[in-house]
């Protein structure tokens, strides 16, 4: 594991030369609470009441439909799904004009994993991880009965994906970083092994993208979508995005064929014609409020350096699980995310057979983390605006929550149920 | 065409007793310009900026994920589709638990079409009008391709809807309200008719929810989709919304199995259920800043009377065209709205062969409507925040452009220019 502190003091001392500390300050941080949950939700920029209430008053507001235009006399609300995708491009190793920020990341898992089997005629079966986040087996799932059932889902555990790529594989589908567990696949080296059996990739970066450098074009990635909301701290339910390769970009079907995705959308021309590359896979109207949120987000992000980053994120997560493993070993917890650095994402995960009451407790002490079923706490680390601090805290009040059996206390089943 | 005010006078005394009068204050209207184009982007309501100021500040910054939480512990974001669904359904006369906000209109239609199509298999055509939005006819033409094109598109004229239905035709695909004509369809006779030859209908509700009465279950009607942000004032590209009769739930094809619409979200369960009924049509995560929003929007529409609301917009689209009708017949406007109240919707269209730059100099003089490829000139009556005077004024100001051809005007041009 990462070398990482052993020592509260040790902790304070790497604060006070942390690189990325001056982010802290450009988030509306909650006070109190230790926030460990940035995974499923990030925190809100300081920047962006007031880019919102600007949005709202003047571009709405005062601007009404001009604000559409996309020149000089307008603020541009009709290239949003350009403008954030290529802000956000290179914060994912990509190109500009490869990356498209619209709808949600089912929706855009929909419209590539269709287009993907469009362009695998043929092969009827579609390789992903049992263990994937479960939208996306969901959606593979609805696109194949609605294209009858030609294609039939391979799902595998993590260590047997290469194993189950033949030539029969249309596409390879899976989350770089697995939400639960926190391991992350090698996306070069897999996408290496699609690519000899003659099948496409699919990648989710929902738990990667601003969590870790992240390079598709250099892994040769064929497609891409993920979250808006997480690690890039676009606000509840931000917009999604996706990527094509350059490659796939002239032979592009797009299944949901709306007329933000047409080569002349407000020419009203009765029948379709894709705009170039992917455009076409725009849809309808972008949620304007919301995209404005997120753009706060990619800007933030796109001033970080990743590398220091994700170093700063190994070194959590390592004294996170360092010290559960050595100094609390007799609390109970068993450590499910890898331990090896290459292959671990931005958060630890437990299992423990009281993992919701246990979760419960820790959050009245002040620090957030979530739990995934059936028994997985699970703490993310977002380096833009936690401490090393914080999190040696947090592992003190994890430790001590379970030496003290504190969800079995009467006084915090009361004090639970009056908050 | 409806009562209406013949003089400047008139109107004003219309304004004086008119019993939506109050409902303008509500919205924060610009000062200047006269706006007749709420049909395309709605007006801002006047406690959309505090409530989302809130919604940013207190539930996304200092509330974090608990207010995903839909007890009385959080502000219930995870029930955000419902709860403005069912705020709408009385809107739009739906019941409760037949209408949801989620996603953009194109995406819902795609998401219905699929669902009436597997309700009859073997049926091979779809009819729709050949003036439909276009957005409508290329997510059907979209979805054909990716069925295998076992399904045609037969687009015949608005008067020759009934005659294309027959034992071939799955669905019955139409808009309420033409978006650029402003013709109104008799939504209750085409059901019956599609109903007859044992076809479905699916109603797009984008010109006509929150325009005027709507009765979509008295109507019968099988499937209907429409827009947030147009006369529902939910700001730009607002959240859509989906209704789907009590009779086709329990029988509810998904298209786009996403985890919101599963039977238990956060079971994470690898194998899709869908959730009951119309729940099973939500995809990926609500967009929250949107949906607060919309929500406002909504509020405020259900307030109103929609019969009051209805008599004030035809008396505003009667009054707007009997006087280029009557008073400017030398403009050289041609009307191509209908003339009939029963069929004419909550706008009045005018083909001129310079529509373009008649708008730009209408714009110029501070009254705002918009052009529709290739020559129709467009403008929206919203009855909530619009006087009888204002759409005399906007008339007034319409006639002397034409007469005085104020598009040629050099000062014109060079105003153009720097703007």
């Amino acid at each position: 594991m990462s070398h990482h502190p052993t020592t509260r003091e040790a902790c304070a001392a790497l604060d006070a030369t942390d690189p990325l500390a001056s982010f802290r300050a450009r988030f509306s941080v909650p006070p109190g609470p230790i926030y460990l949950d940035g995974n499923s939700l990030g925190v809100l920029p300081a920047a962006t009441p007031a880019r919102l209430a600007q949005v709202i008053a003047e571009e709405w507001g005062a601007g009404l439909i001009r604000s559409w235009n996309s020149t000089s006399r307008g603020p541009g609300w009709v290239d949003l799904p350009q403008r954030l995708g290529d802000k956000l491009a290179p914060v994912i190793g990509a190109a500009a004009g490869t990356v498209r920020v619209c709808d949600s990341t089912s929706i855009n898992l929909f419209k590539l994993l269709a287009a993907a089997l469009a362009q695998r005629p043929g092969r009827t079966v579609i390789v992903s991880e049992a263990d994937n986040f479960p939208t996306d087996l969901y959606i593979a799932e609805g696109l194949a009965a609605l294209l009858g059932q030609q294609h039939v889902l391979r799902l595998v555990a993590a260590d047997d994906i290469e194993a189950a790529l033949d030539e029969e594989v249309a596409v390879l589908l899976l989350s770089h970083v697995n939400y639960r567990t926190g391991r992350l696949h090698d996306m070069a080296a897999l996408t290496a092994a699609a690519h000899a059996k003659g099948a496409l990739t699919l990648w989710d970066l929902a738990h990667s993208a601003g969590a870790l450098p992240v390079q598709l074009a250099e892994a040769r990635a064929d497609f891409a979508v993920g979250c808006g909301y997480k690690y890039l701290n676009g606000g509840p339910g931000a917009p999604a995005f996706l990527y094509v390769a350059p490659s796939h970009q002239a032979q592009l079907a797009a299944p949901l064929s709306g007329w933000f995705g047409h080569a002349r959308p407000f020419a009203f021309e009765p029948s379709y014609a894709p705009a170039p590359g992917v455009d076409r896979l725009l849809v309808g109207t972008p949620p304007v409020l919301s995209m404005a949120a997120l753009e706060v987000g990619i800007d933030l992000m796109a001033e970080a350096d990743m590398y220091q980053l994700r170093q700063k994120s190994l070194c959590m997560s390592a004294l996170f699980a360092a010290r559960i493993e050595h100094e609390f070993a007799d609390v109970g917890l068993r450590q499910i995310s890898p331990r090896d650095d290459a292959r671990r994402g931005s958060q630890v995960c437990f299992a423990h057979p009281q993992a919701w009451p246990v979760m419960q407790a820790l959050i009245a002490r002040g620090v957030v983390g979530d739990v995934r079923a059936p028994d997985i706490l699970r703490f993310g680390f977002t380096p833009l605006y936690l401490s090393y601090t914080q999190v040696w805290d947090a592992v003190t009040h994890l430790a001590e929550v379970l030496r003290n059996r504190e969800w079995d206390a009467p006084e915090f089943h009361q004090k639970n149920k009056v908050t």
